[in-house]
């Protein structure tokens, strides 16, 4: 059983620490983007070095005190607010928000856990370089989180999740004591991965500190293109017809739904739509190549294609940055008109490619079987991750709907599992979806994940209630 | 303390197991190639089903035997001969060699842990598809090895490790316990990395059974080039123009040393050599374009581009396949010459790709303070992993240099490792490194191992005295 987190702790804490960095627990610091869980932390802690953060854990562990660590709070899943249990320490990185080095050669980019993506990303361009790991929150999102949470993004289709783009970790373990795991090497098979695990543990397993992140060479030219789809699965063949074409230089392959682009209508009229009549369904398309190739030329030919195959029905090439944009704006646009509208349950999924669009086939009339909804289906295609959001009809509150929230849930990931997928493709566990993995899990994966944090922290002072139910508590 | 494999636990293994799957360890099993380590084996089972080798761990764990588990035998750091302690039993993978799957339309193949690598490619291109990962000894490693080791070779530059290549495992934990992983999936954050936990931990914490492996639409037209540099640090300022001209096209990028160049002309002859003066340094290149982009202009282009700035001084772009094929015979023949000549000590090392020039320049007057040798360094560039080898100078007998080994070990790992490089790149710790990894390794880091360890593997049954030292023994 842990300990609060009381005033006694704090007093303890801040004698070991320099003045200020152990403050009261802000609102913000208890909140999430959704709205669902309200967060308690006896104070929070905002440590500027690594030692520091290690005096830290140091102390939760003496003391046998919870610790939430605590990025940009714009995780989905809860990972960063703790609404149950003994009041917990909130540890915040984001004083600790330097780039440590840039090895424009050696394409890595060395960031403390604080920094905010966006600063990663404008560091690597500042130097020639690209760091392509971009999704809806950069702006507040920091590295440390990112790294916690594996999250994805638009870009994975061909630069990987977090856990590609990280080559090495600086992190302090449970015990207090700091893994100093900065490597930059592609290739280092020097005993079991700390990396890997640390990577998606969602803070707990350790605190990462700092964390050295792949760069690349920019393409040389890109190109965005919105096309309609006759449905997913010629979506899906259009992918294929882009990736014979160019290889990996298909940057993203995103796909929107009708229902979408109408609730962007609804909610965001300053975002402006590709099309007059929204489509049910279309793809947004970004190349990016060298020099030598160009990207307008590609979409057109990979559009005429499409469209002698019956897969595309129509299109619109983006003819400068600022249309590119644009198209990108209605993608990004969405989750905040799906926040505007009020969904029931969202579905980070992902599922086999070639199993999508059966998926998708099956999954609308099960809901029919427990209510109207609204359907707003939109993400990543390229790695088979949809954003399956399930809303009220028009004209009805949500509140009134809400008691079918478990129903709802529980008829997608059963129907996500029995096709051999995730029901969390790139959010994470947090608190969430605990009882989810405890449901659809591995029994033998969960046991060695058991073992695993017992083995690590045995006090049970790492993120308690993520990821892991509590256990003896 | 482990027990030993003997007759009674063959016995009383072979009566849970179907007839014919215990059978005496051949000396084809105990042997390893550079010849350094000789195994012993109290016999070999040869499961033939995930089951069977469930059964074959629950009684290893039930008798504390240990249990060695071996794929292609091709391991150059002895993970798969026990030399010491209680004999253990093995186990071999060869009988469980089916492709389960073969999903074109997602990009994934499913093989047992007994697949030949050079199967699974060949699987792979029966459905158009390409399986990258490519290493000297493909026409016998076995799956579960490469993954076991997290194998790199030589299109790591663009495709990435063995880990980068898989995305589910089924494997058997050492309680016996069966894991079904096999997803295939491109993101998927449900938990603990649990995948790449047993990727490169060379069985110590588990059997490796199955994996879902990522497949890729091959190039449409690829090309060779062979280039003499003017030093190391020149060919990876070509590497970087290579890159800046066509991004991930680039497949492979291999630097050669004169010294493999004379060793091929001494020990191999009828391999054919690209230039008639064994230059100094000269790298093989390898693009992998889509249809519309010409790899023999691009080649062109690039070294017209290298002799230009004074970084290429030669060059030969292969004409025909036949002659690529022959440039790639030189590099992958280097193995064979350098066991021919017999090198004092072998170093897989890896270093951040902008000191790999700094480390070049020091690592060779540090060598002669110990003695008089011949150097061969050869290796995937791109990566910043070199093959260091140390040999006798020309006339004098490997034997009676042997006495330095371990003075030349230690002087490379110390200069790697003050460098921030690794000292297992891509061939991991097996038995051969323990001590460097005790050396070199980062205390959090061995002590969270230890745990992990001891947390999924109490007996101590898997692979015993490979990675980590045994405890307690």
């Amino acid at each position: 059983m842990l300990a609060e987190c009381d005033t006694g702790f704090l007093r303890d804490l801040a004698a070991v620490l320099p003045e200020g960095r152990v403050v009261e627990a802000a609102p913000r610091y208890l909140e999430e983007p959704r709205g669902r869980w309200h967060g308690r932390a006896g104070g929070v802690v905002l440590p500027r070095s690594v030692e520091e953060v290690a005096a830290v854990v140091r102390a939760c562990a003496a003391a046998r005190v919870g610790l939430v660590p605590y990025g940009g709070g714009t995780g989905l899943v809860g990972g960063q607010v703790a609404p149950e249990g003994p009041v917990p320490l909130l540890l915040s990185m984001e004083k600790m928000a330097a780039i440590r080095a840039v090895h424009p050669r050696g394409n890595v980019l060395i960031a403390e856990a604080g920094v905010v993506l966006a600063d990663v990303q404008a560091a690597a361009a500042a130097e020639g370089r690209l760091f392509p790991l971009s999704l809806a929150s950069e702006g507040s999102a920091r590295i440390g989180g990112v790294l916690a949470a594996n999250a994805g993004g638009v870009n994975v289709l061909r630069y990987g999740n977090a856990r590609e783009l990280c080559l090495g970790l600086e992190a302090v373990l449970p015990d207090g004591s700091v893994w100093c795991g900065l490597k930059r090497l592609r290739k280092d098979n020097t005993g079991y991965d700390l990396r890997n695990l640390l990577i998606g543990a969602e803070g707990t397993l350790g605190v990462i500190t700092a964390a050295s992140l792949r760069l690349f060479l920019p393409p040389a030219r890109s190109g965005v293109a919105v096309m309609v789809v006759r449905d997913p699965g010629a979506a899906l063949d259009l992918l294929g017809r882009a990736q014979a074409r160019v290889g990996e230089g298909v940057s993203a392959f995103e796909l929107i739904s009708g229902m979408g682009l109408r609730f962007l209508a609804e909610t965001m009229p300053q975002v402006r739509l590709p099309f007059a009549d929204a489509p049910d369904w279309m793809v947004l398309v970004e190349l990016g190549l060298s020099a030598a190739q160009d990207p307008g030329a590609a979409l057109e030919a990979l559009f005429a294609e499409g469209f002698e195959a019956g897969l595309v029905l129509d299109g619109v090439i983006a003819q400068s940055q600022a249309q590119g944009a644009e198209f990108w704006a209605v993608r990004e646009s969405i989750p905040e008109a799906n926040r505007l509208i009020g969904a029931i349950s969202s579905h980070d999924i992902s599922l086999p490619l070639e199993a999508v669009e059966a998926f998708l086939a099956r999954a609308e009339p099960a809901l029919a079987r427990i209510g109207a909804f609204r359907i707003n289906c939109f993400g990543h295609l390229g790695d088979g991750n949809l954003h399956y959001n399930v809303f009220p009809p028009a004209g009805v509150e949500r509140a009134a709907l809400t008691h079918l929230r478990a129903d709802v849930q529980r008829c997608v990931h059963d129907l996500v599992d029995a096709m051999g997928g995730s029901v969390s493709a790139e959010h994470g566990i947090g608190r969430a979806k605990v009882a989810d993995l405890q449901r659809y899990g591995d029994p033998a994966k969960l046991a060695a994940m058991r073992a695993i944090k017992r083995a690590l922290d045995p006090a049970g002072i790492m993120n308690p209630g993520a990821v892991l139910p509590v256990e003896g508590g």
